[in-house]
């Protein structure tokens, strides 16, 4: 199989874009990642999305962006994986060129969830979840999350103040990247006053939707040397009801899909510079940094309490904001992500970069851990 | 990049399926198929599907559907381009065996569109088209057919009644094929007292919706030597408004996808024994006939007049019914018409068997032509 490196990379600033359009949010970032990789014209386009069909009223987005690129006659589709949408549409961008069959391809995150007049975000995200045995009895998509985070609490002896450090850092973080739907540091008072949505998670420890759109120019890594290279891409599932998993502290989909990405990069969790994970609630980012081998079972918490997870920290996360600053335009954060970590790998992170990174991990996962996609990018 | 195999096939009866879950349908299309080709654990999944979103409450369909097979860990996502899920689906698991990455893919379509209360499902097939462009203005998907077949008919002459032999034909194969949803041949008298749902397009020009669900099993081609082959996969796109064609008479994506099945192949369309075409509307019927080289543009209605589509004419059509008989269940239809062009290359068709075949074509499309999926099979 052929290496894939990334050529070209785009995003727009995650916002409430009342004046922009879902086709025009996907085409602002494709090309501004086909004018970064220097290519005009692409053999294939996937892009991840999770709500259009509801929230905008438009599916077969595949298409329609192809079109409205100008990039008549290629292949094009839409994959949809909750949240784990646009890792998902990695996983096939990545693929379609490893096989052989494309030489240049565009995978694009898109997701418009303001304007979306008579139809609520809240119960286009709930389709995340099981809709016959969890969304049934009326627990929402945060409620489930709350679940998962009270157990954390229960079992490992936690309080919830204790997880504020993950709000912390992804708030100082995101304040130094243009990009980011948020950009004030916060304080231990300004998270005090953060109102619980569902106990024990509040304001700060839940990630806040948006409009926005990232978008990656894949090439046969042969052909481009100088770009940063995939050297591990892995999808697991696991169940989506939480009820039915062994253990709803362990994300066995994350630690199936870290290990396979470890195992084709060679290389373990010690020589990971930097992780762009899913902290889509505090305790998914616990849950993450524990499932990829960083952090013992319960200390996942404790590395964020101990600054571990901050810039100069041995491991920083979510160095451009993560979900909780940056912004969670659910079906294109998993391309954020890998924007991000490529930012960082070519240096061009600005404030937010960190020194001497080498090898960066980005984690994206759809609803309460069903769907976890794991990637590793190297520096040239 | 290796050749792919049809190890296996699964199905249920498209129709309306008052006690059967979507999650129901898609795993007992997938069970069949994998216990038709004696394999019990895959390596990745892909589902097809188009409106779960939004009539089902129901995403992340690849997690759920993998979940309930059992097949914990494995990588699994859905695909979506409306009518052309099916047909997408199939082509991300055939590059999924041919990069090397998986040796065993189970590829789904699946799709639930009665027992939606409150939902209705013209208006979650409207999305297919172009939301702001298209739909913003009333018109519904069967009026944007209705518009294209109007133009036929003005530019070539035909009389609307001109097109019933493409009933004729979906209706008696339907009536051998115990998976299809209408069972009973129509006379021109059943025809005539079709009613005009879009003017010029009447009941039996249109194909029905219906819940179903369509499953393959794929390996590589050097481990099932005795399997039915993939000899080309294409997929290409058009614009999505009608109205942007150069000439909307033209199905450019299905004569893209062709020609690139046909190079792959190395076949021209004289060597296809029979066609699984997407005859939503008997005009696409003939246009994808057109496209596809088995008639001059203008000539797709006089080979069905011809008879040339009947089983033991030059091209048989629709041989097990197609959308009309067999019925649509949008997202699966793709798939059903690989499921059913494999029955015909194994000789397992029944009555409705096409004698000496030895390559099939199938051509799955999304919206009025804007996605469109080609495959070429050979019996081994």
């Amino acid at each position: 199989m052929r290496q894939v490196a990334i050529l070209g990379v785009g995003q727009v600033p995650v916002r409430e874009h009342w004046d922009t359009s879902i086709r025009q949010l996907a085409i602002d970032a494709a090309r501004a990642a086909m004018q970064d990789a220097g290519v005009e014209r692409v053999g294939s386009i996937y892009v991840g999305n999770m709500t259009s069909g509801n929230l905008n009223q438009q599916r077969q987005l595949g298409a329609l962006v192809a079109d409205f690129l100008g990039q008549w006659g290629v292949e094009a589709v839409k994959l949809e994986a909750a949240c784990g949408s646009a890792g998902s549409a990695m996983r096939q961008g990545i693929i379609a060129i490893s096989s052989g069959e494309m030489d240049a391809v565009l995978v694009i995150g898109v997701e418009k969830m303001t304007e979306t007049p008579g139809r609520t975000t809240t119960s286009a995200l709930a389709t995340a979840a099981d809709a016959d045995y969890e969304i049934e009895h009326g627990v929402s998509f945060v409620g489930l999350n709350a679940l998962i985070m009270r157990r954390y609490m229960h079992e490992y002896g936690y309080d919830r103040r204790d997880f504020a450090p993950f709000a912390f850092n992804a708030h100082a973080n995101g304040s130094k990247n243009p990009y980011a739907l948020f950009r004030q540091p916060i304080s231990q008072k300004i998270w005090d006053n953060g109102r619980i949505i569902a106990d024990p998670i509040s304001l700060f420890d839940a990630s806040p939707i948006g409009d926005g759109a990232a978008a990656l120019l894949l090439v046969p890594a042969e052909k481009a040397p100088e770009a940063v290279r995939v050297i591990g891409s892995a999808s697991a599932i696991d169940t989506l009801a939480i009820h039915d998993r062994e253990d709803i502290l362990r994300l066995q989909a994350a630690e199936k899909s870290a290990k396979a990405a470890y195992q084709q990069a060679g290389i373990g969790p010690d020589q990971v510079d930097f992780f762009e994970l899913h902290d889509a609630f505090s305790v998914m980012a616990a849950l993450s940094l524990e499932a990829c081998g960083f952090a013992l079972p319960g200390d996942g918490v404790k590395m964020a309490m101990d600054g571990d997870i901050f810039p100069g920290g041995t491991l920083p996360i979510c160095t451009l904001g993560g979900l909780k600053a940056r912004g969670h335009p659910v079906g294109a954060t998993g391309l954020y992500q890998l924007v991000e970590a490529t930012l960082q790998l070519r240096g061009e992170a600005g404030d937010a970069q960190i020194d001497g990174a080498r090898i960066g991990m980005t984690q994206n996962i759809g609803g309460s851990g069903a769907t976890i996609v794991t990637h590793l990018l190297q520096k040239p």
